[in-house]
């Protein structure tokens, strides 16, 4: 058995704890966990959307259609763009990266990450004989450090990657900047608007300008269906056509596509989920700026992101101590680009946000 | 832009056509359809399964988590393995030999396939740059052609798909034809055992014999949830090891967890389902088998492959005119290594499968 360089390099597989066990380990109640480390919508999915899933749920033994006419027509409508300009992922966004990945990319090729960022494009590209460069988000700043973009472009750069809202700095990179990278380049720049609802700016405009601009997006965030792996990515018709000659033909479950439907077309649920999620966000960032050893990010996206190294802990150390009084954030070590000393916190309900911060004073207290 | 060569060289994907289409153009009722090309499980899901899956329909905004012990350990149970000799997909088989692609192989590596076979394993590697080898399956004694796969084998050849029962042509690969051909390489031979349950036969002794063997199987069929997209391989620690660092962390939906879990551990509806499955096939070889015209194959699975050359149509006139009637089966046009004169039939319950033969001879009296 022969096995790939590449894969051979990537480091071993290392599932996560399960509620379950965390549950078991940390002798809590279920009910009491508050879950404040996926930037999932807290508020649940759409009534509506569940309500179909139920209907549906008899006709799971079938295939799911290969045709998603219908789903591509709600979001093309919802993202402003053509039908053509669509495609669709079974595996939330992770899909559309790995299809764009398969599609585009050879053995030796670049792309490029600012870090700290998204850690999953590098994940899904690996394999594929990728290789990453990367440039910087100027943290200081908060902003994306344009010039190591740039700087980092060579000729075997076949992919460049912009999260806007950056995850998990939390700010915005303006449009006049993915617009100045785009011009400067063949290479396809793909504009991850995952969270792009809480901050309301989109860049679909671009598409029409530029022939390498890929927007990607879920409906894991403020559409609530982060269970059901839905996300799309928007481009112009030629890069859609390529990508679909790769994309797995029945990838989408039966449900994941009632739910995308029906939620996509209960406008008014993703119109109160964006309003309670900023409203939650402020909340969280007023309360947390209050903490005077945190060093709190301004945020347009469903998370904060937080320097710790005032608190004299580790971000393993202080989400560990969270954990026991069931609070779950996200210790952010794992991103590239930030030391130990990060954390990363979800918006939560009001109520969910008023015990985070409750919890955190508590740890705070007794602890550091 | 610039677009990998192999993938140019594609065909561009072309969607089939939806159910509320099929009903549109033939004026048809849709409650008057009847599903006899998917090789499904005509009985639905099991009655467990569903009542989880609507129990769990509120959930469906939290991630799905990355652990999948339970889910493991049932499957595991269910194939009399190992915990770590087990992977599980998220998008049916098909998301497992797309990540064997994706770990082991490079560009110009080569994969035998013996034809007629599973169309899919072509689709999902063609992208990574390997070259497919086609073998042979004898449609005239309706058995793999041993030798052909073993002249097909070459210094290149990465891995080589058995299909058993193979897909559409119905009938097994022995044991001994498997081992010998394990035996003769290092390449990692897949076993497709999507249909195994209704051949009451399987091969997982081999994965302790050969460290070569790859076991892959699907929960679309005699399990009843193609719709929710579940599929798990079976091999050695080493080898499910190095593919998990390539894996999709999320790709299996909540509800596909809970569909799945839940159906593994209703083994009553299993037993039910096999028992009804093998009953209509019986049924169905013996009331096809009457037509004259007809070219019947024996299976082991839950379709049955016809060549109908003498009935004077195509495959692809002869569906469109049951088509009309309201009875979907499979035009086995696409399939490499078959002309333009074979159907393949699934199983329907005992109602449905009474309706085919009616249409059928309906047809052929009307039309041929």
């Amino acid at each position: 058995m022969q096995i790939k360089k590449v894969v051979s390099n990537l480091d071993p597989y290392v599932p996560g704890r399960s509620e379950n066990e965390i549950v078991k380990k940390y002798n809590l109640k279920k009910e009491d966990i508050i879950k404040m480390g996926s930037n999932e919508n807290p508020w649940g999915s759409s009534k509506k959307a569940i309500e179909e899933v139920k209907k549906n749920s008899e006709t799971i033994f079938r295939y799911p259609e290969s045709n998603l006419n219908e789903l591509t027509e709600e979001i093309a409508n919802y993202s402003n763009v053509k039908n053509e300009q669509v495609i669709i992922g079974g595996d939330g966004a992770d899909e559309i990266i790995d299809v764009i990945g398969k599609t585009f990319i050879e053995k030796g090729d670049e792309f490029i990450v600012p870090l700290p960022t998204y850690t999953y494009y590098e994940f899904l590209f690996k394999p594929y004989g990728a290789i990453p460069v990367y440039a910087k988000w100027d943290l200081e700043n908060n902003v994306l450090d344009v010039d190591s973009v740039l700087d980092a472009i060579s000729e075997k750069t076949k992919m460049i990657f912009l999260c806007t809202p950056n995850n998990p700095s939390g700010t915005l990179i303006s449009k006049e900047d993915i617009t100045k990278i785009a011009s400067s380049t063949d290479a396809i720049v793909v504009v991850d608007e995952a969270y792009f609802e809480y901050s309301e700016i989109n860049n679909t405009d671009l598409i029409e300008e530029h022939s390498n601009i890929f927007i990607m997006r879920t409906m894991s965030k403020v559409l609530g269906l982060a269970g059901m792996r839905i996300g799309y990515g928007l481009s112009n018709t030629e890069i859609i056509e390529y990508m679909h000659r790769v994309k797995p033909v029945f990838s989408l479950t039966r449900l994941s596509y009632i739910a995308a439907l029906n939620t996509l077309r209960d406008s008014e649920y993703i119109k109160e989920s964006t309003k309670k999620g900023i409203e939650s966000r402020e909340y969280l960032y007023n309360e947390l700026n209050k903490i005077k050893e945190f060093n709190v990010f301004p945020s347009k996206s469903n998370y904060i992101l937080i320097g710790i190294k005032d608190i004299g802990l580790t971000a393993k150390e202080f989400t560990n101590l969270l954990l026991k009084k069931g609070l779950i954030i996200r210790d952010c070590t794992s991103f590239k680009g930030l030391d130990e000393y990060w954390i990363r916190i979800s918006i939560g309900t009001l109520e969910e946000d008023k015990k985070c911060i409750k919890i955190i004073k508590e740890v705070l207290k007794e602890s550091c």
